[in-house]
């Protein structure tokens, strides 16, 4: 790297020409204007902030008057910390005026706000605003502000706005003014106009986990772009949003650019806040001066940092972006400083309003002799106008960033700007609102060491899901499943008391997507095996049960390592064994290693012995003991996790366990078993003994050695149970316990305040997700008021654009059903449906398997059967309700309750939600599948479930006995007293 | 009160006199010898102290050398902290000899140590001891250390022992040389020999709740002493021990002493550290005074601190003993002064070592002029020889205080001595082994501030006791009594939705001691009630669930309070209605308020939602939701604790609540009722059913708008209803929760270390209140070695001093079982008993009511009906074990689990037993009744009961649903980040 002599002294110098241009403060700032003193106390105040940004976020949606008055107090009542004049001002709108003239008020305010950051509704104003802008000597980039893209339809309108605004815009523009700066850089002639454009919003499902499809979805999709760019002149730049898809979006500008060897106008946004920016920039140097052409690079900061830092938090994954502003402010500088010295492959956009980092790119130009109109900058619509028409004057080329669009979608946009301009590490913040000396604006910024969050758990953390972004991972669940393939056949042996048994019955396991192939053949069980294990387990107890606590969560911990040495294998034989998608095999993977983590922490958490009652001469002990031998019934929907979970609780609490698979996933439930054994755990502490439920399952559970049974299934099946165990015959020593976990008719809430994008998106992957076969899955939808209709229409598009196939094809999203027997009950409540409710939607899916497509039926009265039975398959049934009250009336009215959810950003009705809809796992405005071990303890009431919540504090207490130890201390009058 | 100058001055001189005189080292502070060693180290290591004196105390009942040798180890091996020295010494005894050597050495050491402190063995010795020292110069005073008087033969032999040695003695005294000074005091003559006695040790059933009874007994007892004092020539001192039995002693001195008008050396010792000590003191100068007589006060500091402090702590009753020794010190000034001034009527005797105390009443008698004839003091033998001698030189009489015993026996007074010795406030420790500092000796006690740990309690503290020593709460029953009695026959009503009803049909209450006396008339329910109490819950809940958790605990605690009023009055209900004694009755009542106010607060304490896993972006609230309607059926035994105990936690935890009480206790439960209504409960939230148990009980057990059932009670219905509950019926909307108490066959294990008195009295206790009509009674034991015939011996005699009779008086211990099928299915067992095994002991009880006498068993097989079905009756079977894993084996072959006992001063066995013995509740070394709410969480397992412990902090969760609310907090990539 180029040393630079007086380098900083340069910056100062033209910093300190910027920084005397503060004076035009704009209204947002101003605190002599209303909008600027709302401004200010949210900046003061952290729980207005919140509030008043999601108040102006749900607005455009509320559709009534009294509505938006309505959650107008709802938002700010009770906010006592905010100042007078915005209490009374609240006060004065909502009680002062009919709530039609009060929400009329609201709103222009709101559109007032919006006006500042949003350049126009459609691409009548963008072509104005353009052309009044170039008079002005600015550039423009047009970007459409999408909603969130959830279907096929969404994509291509949004696309099509494109083609139409540079159709329109072609002829338009070639009549402006010719303006050198603007027209020209130091390599030759630029368009007229730009258009930015986010790829993730060209196609409905983009994922890198189907990453060669996704490109070739994108690709599709951005060629026409391209094409009429070339034809109408344009420019290019493909915007940068979400981490997940930022290599994915790079390798499609690549692609594309290939494609469009003759086209010089491209450019991509790199983000500076993103800690894999460098390599990246580096990256796209090296292909550009491979592929001997010239791109833009349109660096920016990056305005996804909180969401960012909440989603990979959220995940487990590394953060990838900086932690502090400094750090990323830092990396700018290193990125501008490698676009300039590579300017002869890309043309370098400066994007940011940072007085600091405008000065260096600038200082940094002059050193390296680069011309004037080589950089150019950029900056947003209504933000930092007077710092533009400086540089403009310093014979810069300057181009406004210009969002166009409805104040519905826009307002994610507005959000985001808002957020930006009122955090506290924000430029335009301390320029403008709190007046922040030259020196600290203009200082360079220091990088802090890093905080490594990520290293710290020692208490319980979430497993990371594997992240598909990465090409290696990729790799290895391509390969995983390669073999897991080979192995298709393999017989499988029983397990008891340590040894492994082959019998001549067996098991025969298929792939459901594909009944010509046999997963494997597992040795079947009987009565006489159910025997052994129980003597074995009964055998094995003594010495288990004196195990220490600590020692026993110790083979969890080692059981998770083996998990997590063959995640892969074990996540491709579920993606044959039972159908689930790459994404939901590797779930159920990280779900049973969260199990046993959590569960072993748990044990040493319980195993403490705690002492009651601080009295003298008294010490009273009270701890718990295992119950005895635990038999374990589990399901074939989460085949490994369910499975590790009941196995695990009871193994840590001190039972030794008969472990009988579901007969649809037995090879999964061995492999459960392979990896306890190769952790070491002692013989006869954990029998495998797959078989014929009745025979095998039912003796086992009136049987005198066992003392309790986990159990996760139906309902039928789970009630039988129940009543089997409660009839207590001569002999047995104790009542057995049954801890049941069972079905679910889980409904989804949606009310007119619901933020749609996230409603749809929420909705579907609740229903169908693993085609719907989860206990917790959503298969009733609630709408109240009139949401019905657009929440329908666009959930119709979505499913219309899932792809459905075999479940090893990363692309697939709708897989097969488990059997034959499911997919015949589903038909029939198809048919059931028919009759007493109107079919919305229906699709069909064809496949070797048991393929059932999605349906959804409307109407449906909430007491037929099709909103009382559990169907466990995709369909969906829509519900109307009047109000919240009805709406959660409706949704109670079930036998199961299990989860449920609401959509809502009606503070009043996640209020009556929360204390009323009467489920176990209650989900605000996100899908109601998915709990997470320790952060969403799982499992209802009702029909739905006996037993405290999987994975929560409370679940190992059933697996045990408290007990009391009191010792008199005092002895001949003396004690220990301290 | 008299002002005297220079006071201190002359304190100080005095002092200064006797303090030079430290020369002599006793052997337990002189660290050139092993004992002063020993001790040394004990002093400095609190654990090595307390294992050191438990080793001490079990000394004397080991039988074998290996159990001596044994022992050894096992309380001084894991002791790192002791020094090389006595670690090596202890290996070296243990491991270099054969154990009957070793044993030998030990036991020879121990004597070393108790020949410090005993002056003999029998009163052979004991005349000797007074002889020699009548030679040097000094009187002294006989005390027969008493073991623990369980029976009247043992109390009879203890008084023989006084007779003996007062005749024997007399004739032998008479021979001694003239003494003038130890002769006579300023007003005459006295008597050449002292005894000293506890009152206590001469009646096996003194308790101040039968006040007359006791004292009538105590006075038949003395009369025979002090008439043989008056003809022996003799003077006697009532000792002074427990603070429980204190003003019972005083009185029985008075009594006696007015019987005995002539004679004149009668005394009773003072305890400084008593708090009442001065006004005790002065009540007996009044006394004395009126009744123009003299007597002596041995004033002593006291020697039960820990005891006192530990026993009533426990209690819960406020601390009757000074905290601090500063306090006491000054105290003991203050009533030295109050002797002095009052001469004429008490012969001030000074019993201390303490330099500064003893200097202080010199100066005193002389500053008052008093002969220095006219005081006393008095010294333990053993202790403070060069003191005595040199104030001897100064004229003063000293009597020297001999306590004369076998080891066994003397054990508890040989260890106060050591703990006393040892104590970091102990004037002698720093006097010879910390060479305190003439200042720190001789300056003037300085009273503390008092902490006032009794006022403390927001956390839950336990409901004291009634304390029957005190007059006012014996006035109060008594009227309580009278009242009660005065309500017999009264009707009471049903309760449902808030209103009071009456039935025709009735359940008649009557008296179980007198079935001619009816309680109360209840009105008996049937289909129809329990239809409406079912509807009147189901209609209370939703306002009822929405009551806050602080609110529904606010309910409990103003029902204790009521509880509280009313506590005499509830008491004396359950005299009349189940048979309980006072005390009985009186636990149950607090027992009941203890459920209320540990409920109250567990529920506001689970009542606050947890917030799990810190992610930012979402919140994740874990919390508990009350289940519905809960029937609670109960039963009679503890008709207000238990059914208070699970009405409470219904309520608490947002359950509406159908109250069915026993047929037996109709009355006691709706006097619960009255409490929570006059608390302010709401109509509907609780009803009150009694009735028949299959038409109400069962009916409702089955009753789809029951949620939850919560029994205590027999195996037999508890099995039923549990079987029933399971039994899923159609338009059932979950599974009914059955929370269940049932039976016991609870065995005590004694080894060949436990201490007889506690051991007797714990196994009289368990088995035998309340007629072991307790779940947690004690209906086997199981005896280990030879420990066998002892135990039983002294257990015969123990139970034949139990007084038999109406609940109503005081003195009774015995009272009556239920009714007449309790009656006739413990005679049948009697019967069954008597072909399975010997009787050992059987006792006849008479009365109007069913009356049972106490039964044992010896010889019983462990597998047969008589130790292995639940009597509920006073029957005891003891079955004797080879060592403990036997007795372990033995105890656990029951098909109940609830609560088992251990009596060892054996760690290694408590160890064991503390690992194996299954049982929900194991007590060491006491009584294995009497669990307390928060301390002894109680419950079992096996046939004893499924669920969580009653008062322990798992049992709210049961009558809850865990639910988990999941929020996204993010909108629009913004959320607040904490």
């Amino acid at each position: 790297m180029k040393i630079y002599g007086d380098l900083e002294k340069r910056i100062r110098e033209i910093g300190r020409g910027l920084y005397g241009l503060a004076g035009d403060v704009p209204s947002i700032f101003n605190k002599r204007r209303w909008m600027g003193r709302l401004m200010d106390h949210a900046m003061k105040d952290a729980e207005f902030r919140l509030n008043l940004f999601r108040y102006i976020d749900v607005l455009p949606s509320l559709k009534t008057s009294d509505l938006i008055v309505g959650l107008l107090q709802e938002y700010f009542s009770g906010l006592p910390g905010a100042p007078l004049i915005i209490r009374k001002g609240i006060d004065r709108i909502s009680r002062g005026f009919m709530p039609v003239v009060a929400s009329k008020m609201i709103k222009a305010g709101v559109r007032s706000i919006a006006g500042q950051f949003i350049a126009g509704e459609d691409h009548h104003d963008a072509i104005k605003v353009l052309g009044t802008l170039w008079e002005d000597g600015f550039a423009g980039s047009i970007d459409f502000l999408g909603e969130e893209v959830l279907s096929d339809k969404e994509a291509g309108q949004y696309m099509l706005r494109y083609l139409q605004l540079m159709e329109t815009l072609a002829p338009v523009a070639a009549k402006w003014n010719h303006d050198a700066l603007l027209e020209n850089d130091d390599k030759g002639q630029l368009p007229r106009f730009e258009i930015s454009f986010k790829v993730t919003s060209l196609h409905s499902q983009l994922d890198p986990v189907n990453w060669d499809g996704s490109i070739a979805s994108a690709k599709e999709s951005i060629r026409p772009i391209v094409a009429t760019a070339r034809s109408t002149k344009a420019s290019l730049c493909f915007d940068m949003e979400q981490y997940y898809c930022k290599d994915l979006v790079i390798e499609t500008f690549k692609q594309v650019m290939e494609e469009f060897g003759d086209y010089p106008y491209a450019g991509i946004a790199i983000q500076a806040y993103l800690k894999e920016s460098r390599t990246d920039l580096l990256g796209l140097i090296a292909w550009a001066r491979k592929k001997k052409r010239r791109v833009s690079v349109r660096l920016v900061k990056g305005a996804y940092h909180d969401y960012e830092t909440v989603y990979n938090m959220q995940k487990g994954w590394p953060l990838p972006v900086f932690e502090n502003k400094e750090d990323t402010d830092n990396n700018f500088e290193v990125l501008t400083r490698i676009l300039i010295e590579n300017a002869e492959f890309v043309r370098p956009v400066i994007a940011t309003h940072n007085i600091r980092s405008i000065s260096h790119a600038i200082a940094l130009g002059e050193v390296s002799n680069l011309p004037n109109n080589a950089l150019e900058f950029q900056m947003l619509h209504g933000m930092g106008e007077p710092l533009r028409r400086q540089l403009k004057k310093m014979g810069y080329r300057i181009r406004v960033y210009l969002p166009v669009g409805d104040l519905l979608p826009g307002m994610a946009y507005l959000v985001r700007r808002l957020l930006e301009n009122t955090s506290n590490v924000s430029f335009l913040r301390g320029f403008f609102a709190e007046n922040r000396s030259y020196d600290e604006i203009i200082n360079p910024p220091e990088p802090k060491p890093h905080r490594t969050w990520e290293k710290l758990p020692v208490e319980f953390r979430n497993e990371p899901p594997l992240d598909f972004s990465r090409a290696e991972n990729r790799e290895k669940m391509r390969e995983a499943l390669q073999s897991e393939r080979e192995a298709f056949g393999k017989r499988y042996p029983i397990h008891i008391d340590g040894k492994d048994i082959f019998r001549e019955k067996e098991i025969v396991s298929l792939n459901p997507a594909d009944l010509e192939e046999i997963v494997g053949r597992v040795s079947s069980t009987d009565r006489n095996d159910a025997e052994q294990a129980a003597a074995a387990a009964v055998k094995a107890w003594d010495s288990w049960r004196s195990t220490a606590p600590e020692d026993r969560a110790d083979f969890l911990f080692r059981t998770a390592a083996e998990f997590r040495k063959r995640r892969f294998e074990l996540a491709a034989l579920e993606v044959y064994e039972v159908g689930k998608t790459w994404k939901d095999a590797d779930g159920d993977i990280v779900e049973a290693i969260d199990y046993l983590e959590f569960y072993g922490r748990e044990m040493i958490r319980l195993g403490r012995p705690v002492n009651l009652g601080h009295y003298p001469g008294e010490s009273n002990s009270y701890f718990y003991e295992p119950r005895g031998i635990c038999l374990v019934i589990s399901p074939w929907n989460f085949p490994l996790a369910i499975s590790t979970g009941m196995v695990a609780a009871a193994l840590v609490s001190g039972n030794c366990v008969i472990f009988k698979p579901s007969g649809f996933s037995p090879v999964t439930g061995r492999r459960l078993v392979d990896a306890f054994k190769d952790a070491g755990l002692p013989n006869g502490v954990l029998q495998y003994l797959p078989g014929p439920g009745q025979e095998v399952g039912e003796y086992l559970v009136t049987h005198k050695a066992v003392d309790l049974i986990a159990f996760t299934g139906s309902k039928d099946v789970g009630l039988r149970l129940i009543k089997l165990a409660a009839e207590t015959s001569e002999g047995r020593r104790n009542i057995k316990k049954v801890i049941a976990e069972m079905g679910g008719k889980n409904a989804i809430i949606i009310d007119e305040t619901a933020e749609l994008d996230e409603t749809v998106k929420g909705v579907l992957e609740s229903a169908l997700e693993f085609q719907g076969q989860k206990c917790s899955a959503c298969s009733r939808v609630i709408t109240v008021g009139d949401i019905h209709d657009e929440f329908l229409g666009r959930l119709r598009s979505a499913i219309e654009s899932l792809r459905a196939g075999l479940p090893e094809d990363p692309a697939t999203l709708i897989g097969p059903v488990i059997d034959n027997s499911a997919l015949k009950k589903i038909q029939n409540f198809i048919e059931v449906g028919k009759k007493e409710a109107s079919l919305f939607f229906s699709r069909e899916v064809d496949g070797k398997g048991f393929f059932a497509g999605p349906v959804i039926f409307v109407g449906v009265n909430p007491s037929s059967a099709l909103a009382q039975e559990e169907i466990f398959g995709p369909v969906i049934a829509v519900i109307r309700a009047q109000d919240i009250d009805e709406a959660i009336e409706i949704a109670n009215n079930s036998q199961y309750a299990l989860t449920g959810g609401i959509f809502s950003r009606n503070p009043l009705n996640i209020n009556k939600a929360c204390q009323r809809f009467a489920v176990g796992n209650l989900y605000i405005n996100r899908k109601i599948t998915g709990a997470l071990v320790g952060r969403q303890p799982f499992g209802g009431s009702g029909m739905s479930g006996v037993g405290s919540k999987a994975g929560g504090p409370d679940y190992l207490l059933q697996f045990m006995n408290p007990r009391c130890i009191a010792e008199n201390m005092m002895r001949r009058g003396f004690a220990p007293i301290s």
